[in-house]
Formats: C-alpha cells, sequence, structure tokens
C-alpha cells in the first residue's frame, strides 16, 4: 500500500509517475470511471466517506480503499482549494498503437510541446467527443498525468488512446508512409482556410507550443500549412480552441459524407 | 493616485471594481494594447522597469507611473506565480449598445451564469478572432474584470463590445423583437446539430453555466435548440470550447457567403 508520502509524490513528481506507471486522479468522476482493473488504491476524506457510504464499497474487493482520513490531512494531500475528497491511485492505461491505427480513415492529434496542463487535458476531452482515433504527445509537451491535466481530461483519459513519441517531425513522415495519414498545421504562413481542405481520409492536426507555434521541422514535415481565419487584432487561438475548432470541422465533414 | 491596499482590493474584490468602475490588467500584453486615455496608473516592478526603460516613457504624459516597486513588494501585489513586472489600473471600458447593433446580422453571444474567470476571458478571445458583434454577460457571470478572466482576454477585452444583463430570457426576447436576432442554444434536448442551422442572418449563441447548463427560462426564450453531436462517453465540452466551435460554424458559413 502506497503511503501518503508516496501520494504526495506522485501528484507532484512527473518523474515518480513514470518510473512507478501510476498516477492519481482527484474526484468523483475520475474515480467513478477508472478502469476498476486499473485502480491501485483510493483514499476518502472522512466527511466525503460519511457523505456517500456507497462509495466505499464499490472497488473494496479489487484494491485498498482507505476511507477515514481527517479533512485536514486530506487537503494536505492536494493543491485543489476545495477538494473533492476523493483521490484514486490508478496505474496508467496502455494503448495498442496498431490495434488503434487499424482502422481507415483516422483523425489523428499531435501535441508538440504544449506547456499548459489545463490545455493537454482540454484536448483529450474534446479529442473524445470528436471521435478522434489517436493523440500523440511529444516527450516535452505538460504531462498528461499531471493532476491538473487529468482532471481537465473529465475522464477522456481512459478513453482516448494515447500515445507519447519524441518528436513531431519523425511522427508526421511516420504517418504518412505507414497509414497514408496527411497533417495539417495550423501555421502563420498556412495560405488555405482550414475550411477549405478536406478531412474524410486519414487526416492529423499538430497543434504547437502556446508561446512559439510548432517547431520549423514539423511545418516542414506536414503536407498543408493551414490557417484559421482571425479577424480583429488576435494573434492566435488558445492551443486547446484551436485543437477544438480543427477537430469539429473534420467532424462536421466527416459526418457530411 | 491609488495607494497599494486600493490597488490590491481592485485586484481581489469585483465590488471595488464595480464601485469605481476600474480593474487592474498584468502583464505586458494588457499594457501595451491598453487604450491609452483610459489608463488610470501603471506600476512595474524594480526589475521589470531596468529591463524594460521603454516602457516607463510611453505613457509618463498620461498618466501615473510608479516605475521602482521592490519585486517582493510586486510580488505581493498579485496571485500570479510568475508576475511579469508590470500592472496598468484602466477605466473599464464603455460599448455604445445602440451603434455596436446598427450593422446588419449581428454575431452575438450571451453568457449565462458562466463561473469559471477563464472561460469568460477565453470566449471574448475567441470571439474577437470569429468576429462576434457583441458579448452579453449575465449579472451571475464571474467577473470579466477579474485578474484571471483579464489575463485570459488576451487584449480583447478592450476591443469586443460587451455588455451586462440582469438574464437572458429577457435579453433573448429583445434581440429577436428590435433585431431580428435568433438565438440558439446547445441543449440536451437539442435535435438538430448546430451543422444543420444557417447563422448568416443576425444570430446569437447562448452559453451556459459549467455545472447546470442553459435555464430553462432561456432555453425556451430560444427560437432553436441545438445541439453539438458527441462521441464517446463525454456528457458535454468545456464551455469555453463549446462556444468557440459554434462561433467558428457561424463564421465559417458568413465567409462561405
Amino acid at each position: 500500500m502506497l503511503s501518503f508520502k508516496d501520494i504526495k509524490f506522485l501528484l507532484k513528481n512527473k518523474k515518480a509517475r513514470d518510473t512507478q506507471g501510476l498516477f492519481v486522479a482527484e474526484g468523483r468522476k475520475l474515480f467513478l470511471e477508472a478502469p476498476k482493473e486499473d485502480v491501485e488504491q483510493v483514499l476518502m476524506s472522512k466527511t466525503f466517506a460519511g457523505m456517500h457510504p456507497e462509495y466505499i464499497g464499490m472497488l473494496k474487493e479489487h484494491t485498498d480503499v482507505i476511507a477515514d482520513i481527517e479533512d485536514a490531512r486530506f487537503a494536505s494531500l492536494t493543491d485543489t482549494k476545495t477538494p473533492q475528497g476523493i483521490l484514486t491511485v490508478i496505474r496508467k492505461p496502455h494503448f495498442d498503437l496498431q490495434q488503434t491505427l487499424a482502422g481507415s480513415c483516422p483523425l489523428i492529434m499531435i501535441l508538440e510541446d504544449l506547456q499548459d496542463p489545463g490545455n493537454v487535458g482540454t484536448i483529450l476531452r474534446t479529442a473524445e467527443a470528436a471521435g478522434v482515433t489517436a493523440v500523440f504527445l511529444t516527450e516535452n509537451c505538460a504531462d498528461l498525468y499531471s493532476p491538473k491535466a487529468t482532471r481537465a481530461t473529465m475522464g477522456s483519459i481512459y478513453r482516448v488512446p494515447h500515445f507519447h513519441v519524441s518528436n513531431a517531425p519523425e511522427l508526421i513522415e511516420w504517418l504518412q508512409e505507414q497509414c497514408g495519414v496527411t497533417s495539417y498545421a495550423a501555421h502563420l504562413r498556412g495560405t488555405r482556410s482550414y475550411t477549405d481542405c478536406t478531412y474524410r481520409k486519414g487526416s492529423a492536426f499538430v497543434i504547437g507550443n502556446e508561446g512559439n507555434g510548432i517547431t520549423d521541422a514539423a511545418a516542414e514535415a506536414c503536407g498543408e500549412l493551414i490557417r484559421i481565419p482571425m479577424m480583429g487584432q488576435v494573434e492566435s487561438l488558445n492551443a486547446a480552441m484551436a485543437a477544438g475548432v480543427l477537430m469539429f470541422e473534420a467532424q462536421r465533414q466527416r459526418r457530411a459524407l
């Protein structure tokens, strides 16, 4: 059984999460939607357990459930201002790359060096809604298993196949060669509007770092640089917003088939 | 000239901002894009002023610029983890409702009781990019002039006409009667996909509270309940994301005219 110190460490430290293959999900939704077989341990504050006694039994046969933690001590575990009172320690999900990409016409998101964990998590959530096949994250991306990113996924972290890669350009080339997937990147040099391209065949969108956009190498590897037409004096959309607008345009085109 | 205590109060307290008609914008971008005539006071940390001496002169003729604040003292003013070192006290912008709605075919956002200041700010930013005519906020919305919302606007707060209203249903009816604007709300009871409606005429989108969605009264007042088709097990999109997807779909249709 993990100690409080272990759990605090898992919440704060990416290396600990990577080494142990575990992460800590906060809140009820992430507890309820977690694949039972992957849950390692559950912690509840006294108040939470008192208000939701039904939660205590749910996983008792599968795993260790500690349901009598003093509220103040529980609060000290997390950075959340108003913790819901339940933490779930979970083994990181593993997805099969070949199986994931086996279907026809995949729709793929490539996140290159995104810095904001909220953006990374929100993109996973939106990707599930838009029917995205897989999300790839470069190794310089904010950690999807950090508490903030995990919360922002609203449970999609369990269901959207996601994979880590060292860099975007090699992935873009590999997707083109192995799967016939064309990669598109929203870019200042892009000339065609994103609504003028067709995403009905296998397609990938590359989303770049919040401050710097996508790297030159990734832009060069892409089949097409596109732009999201913007009015006013706006220089760029929020990275998750740009991702959402692109994914739902692809979904719109695919539904219209 | 405002004291440190006054400024702290403006940063933390909505009532103080409402009563005084002032707000405090953090960071360089919001300083540089602020309408000069509305700036009341500028504060810089010693380090910031040393690194950017050109900023000191920019508004000196218009307003009070304090450029010698000890870094630790400056940091104590804000909640930002790594403050950029510049705060701008600004009079809230005022927009003319009649003038704003005078053009044909307005595209309008109605934010009903949104709770997350980051969502409110992000919607303003995205609204500018999507060419939205005006954003309306109900009085139970998170304050657009709070530091978090202001930062998320990335400067759009100065440029996107926005208005406060007591509630959404009356506004929806007023927009229909006075301006011929049809209001659409993404709703669980919605049957038509958002991509099957036409937003080329005057249109408004109602975005509801993050937890509860839009109120029944607002849903009833709307001309049409729509839905954003979602795959997987996702119950809803993030409120700002839903707003962005709808605004850019309207923009796509309008560009195609």
